[in-house]
């Protein structure tokens, strides 16, 4: 094995923060894309890695093999291990209230944006009714989670301290989307300004593109079809 | 000030695992019990400690005031400053792989128990219209969590380790309350007996007490009087 790190991933806003993240740090790595549609992530092999069955999760050769799930978990063991000059991180003993602050929005993000927005995905448009309140209460939801992000970047360029990290590296890639899970960023200037800025970073914008780029504006074009072969591919229990 | 740290709490499995850890800890605290019908967590002065308005957070007045919010954080908050003997923790340099598994099972309940078994809580209980598909949904992604958490648990006592801790400490408190999510544990004995072995410390059960015990036994018998006042109370933007 000649990189460092193995990545299991798709191409999704929970799959993206790790390449990011790698990309910023510039750690070896291989990518292995699972196929959601072949159910990979549920196959005996891959639950030895995840025992929860979804992706991401990485495998970390140069510390025997050492496998790590839950895409914040992973990007706070690259924090530790990968990034010594706290590039992309505030370190715990020497920054500890910036390291805290940064749990605290990983968190957020964690419990939060990720899981609502996904819910509105879901209701608005994959699940096989429409159930107008439940798409409501989710996009809702995130539109609060929102309004909570545009207040914190006021004044700010980041979410904690005064460089980019792992705060800013997990929500992004969802906040993106936003149109798709029927949210609009119309209101949100301050956080359209630091999706900017968050992709105008050469390496990040890499990352967004292993191991396949989500092309917001084709999937909006198409998105009755896109929907359609996403749903066909994708459930809540395989993703 | 005469207590360390001050505990902006509700009785919920998002307000019980601090508790639990300050008193597992024996950390010195005060607790302000904050009230929903009343929309405390959404004043501006909680959202200075909280800007998300969501309980439970802390204030640090050992360590100048320091706020931390979100359940997750606040623990590892917890664990880096005053549980230096790692009582409730792994130490992050003398045991980084025991630490990386205790964020990954952190992460596991923050971004999937936690949040889906709310929904299913909102949807079996809360909710002003019965909706099957969007019920379903979450009752049996709980059960699918639960049944990754059977799996960890199988010859083991804790989720991580060889002692409780803050996994442990963040997961049973919404496994508690199972029934009232419309999820049954009889399938789960590993589960059962987990939540035995953490109910039966003695500090975990007072801290599962602040400000207030969730009575199952009771909520169950008067269901639809508890979901009528709880619906009243509680709603998911207030929660």
């Amino acid at each position: 094995m000649s990189k460092d790190i193995t990545l299991y991933t798709v191409g999704t806003p929970n799959g993206h923060p790790i390449a990011i993240a790698l990309e910023e740090l510039g750690v070896p790595y291989e990518v292995k894309a699972l196929s959601f549609k072949d159910n990979d992530q549920k196959q005996e092999w891959f639950l030895k890695i995840n025992p929860n069955g979804r992706i991401p999760a990485i495998v970390d050769h140069k510390r025997g093999d050492f496998p790590v799930f839950e895409t914040s978990a992973i990007l706070l063991y690259l924090a530790q291990h990968y990034d010594p000059e706290r590039k992309i991180s505030y370190d715990p003993v020497k920054e500890p209230n910036l390291h805290s602050e940064e749990l605290q929005w990983l968190f957020f993000a964690h419990g939060g944006v990720g899981p609502m927005q996904g819910q509105a995905n879901h209701f608005f448009r994959y699940a096989p009714e429409r159930i107008p309140y439940a798409t409501n209460r989710y996009i809702e939801e995130t539109k609060r989670l929102y309004s909570v992000l545009e207040k914190r970047l006021e004044g700010r360029e980041w979410l904690v301290g005064n460089h980019y990290g792992l705060a800013d590296i997990k929500t992004f890639p969802w906040v993106l989307i936003a149109p798709w899970s029927g949210v609009d960023l119309e209101p949100f200037p301050n956080i359209r300004a630091w999706l900017e800025r968050a992709q105008a970073r050469e390496k990040t914008y890499a990352g967004l593109g292993v191991p396949t780029r989500m092309n917001l504006k084709e999937m909006l074009e198409k998105a009755d079809e896109h929907a359609a072969k996403a749903r066909a591919n994708f459930n809540f229990k395989k993703d």
